[in-house]
């Protein structure tokens, strides 16, 4: 399973077609593409913290989501719309209100599905703040 | 399992100690209180679209934690904090850029965790256009 | 969404290409099919048990799968072969060891996934003893 | 994180305590504990296959469970009396009727909750037949 895309094929990829992703400002950084794994940092803003300090729900949702969308489609290619169906997340400690990485692995891709994995952590950190897995359905594609 | 809050009591409530669930306007808004169930709607604006007039997957998310959350808290009081700790979403169909209801059910609530069951709809279809179950960890009451 | 099997094909077909779920006797019993919803009552037997008395945990996600599978083919017809794909469950209370009823509610039936919530109850009591949700991908249809 | 019990007290606690997931012959066996880590093998029998020569769904459901649980007791001790409250697994890929190992990763232990991934593949196999999260209620200990 080898990326067809790199950093910045997929960065230019995403300003163009999923513009959204920054309407809170640059948050989300593609950080690594590798065999079957995509990385991205996200840079919380005031949007995205909760009193106390602590990183919102949707926005730890968000990044497992747009990362795990980016490993489909570096492997896949620009071409084609995969759609989330599922996403499952498990939220494991309150975060700081800091600088945060999602890995993603992809543990399928499928014809018709991805499965993928997405660990969430901050920087100086061993243990994981959130993890989920989401599964992407993906359309017929020409061969 | 009843209700300890009213719907004005909810709003009180959220308007003081989440007000940032109002960061984009307000667009949340308690619609029922019963016996078990909280139901909010959900009028999307820009922010919460996606290219082709669809409602974006971490505003649906936001709108079923939201919801959620309320559910639990309408049903043990305004003091304590309940932390989700697991969410599974299904997005089932593309929404229309309108108005959205998530009717929450209380699957159980226990003294440590509640488990909720979301349904998310629009308003003038009848198949659900995503379905959620959420576990919120209820911390130590004072009796 | 009507169906185009009955409880008796239903039980032919299991009986004659899914014998396995018998292996342990004649324990899954369709009990209503009708648009949209199939329900099974599941009988346990020893096997099933856990010391104390309640309903393993394998034996709980069995029926959900088993009524939920029963529930894609009420609706698409013997010939397909779906497969699941995803199955999240919650387990909500401990069951006793008698008689427990599953009932499935299909969320979606699309051309390539179907999803379908399962509760779970004893025949005497108001609350669920489980909630699943599951996916499974139906393979290409002639039509 | 390090475990507080052994492989084999790890085999006779189950052994004494949990004999039935024995009752289709000894097909689960302890293989690995490590520092957040447990493995087991499963060695599938009749009662595991379902036509095809694949392993069955709820087999690999009960694998995920059984190790996820031994991965929390071999952390926690053999007192403890954990409970599985949610579960959510995705299947891959068709397995083969052969050895089928589940590793399991402590994400989570926490005083009420502990969180564990599950990852299942078959011996000579590069890619993952089955992959889990599980959740598990830990009673209050003394200290």
């Amino acid at each position: 399973m080898q990326p067809v895309m790199t950093i910045d094929e997929l960065h230019r990829f995403l300003d163009t077609d999923f513009p959204q992703i920054h309407t809170d400002g640059r948050v989300f950084t593609v950080t690594e593409v590798q065999a079957g794994v995509v990385s991205m940092r996200f840079d919380p803003n005031e949007r995205h913290l909760r009193p106390g300090g602590t990183v919102s729900g949707p926005a730890l949702f968000t990044l497992a989501d747009v990362t795990a969308y980016a490993a489909v489609l570096a492997h896949i290619g620009p071409v084609a719309l995969a759609v989330t169906t599922n996403l499952n997340i498990n939220f494991l400690r309150l975060p700081k209100p800091t600088a945060t990485t999602c890995t993603c692995r992809i543990l399928k891709l499928g014809k018709r599905l991805a499965v993928i994995e997405a660990s969430i952590f901050q920087e100086d950190e061993d243990e994981l703040i959130a993890h989920a897995t989401a599964t992407y359905s993906i359309p017929p594609r020409e061969i």
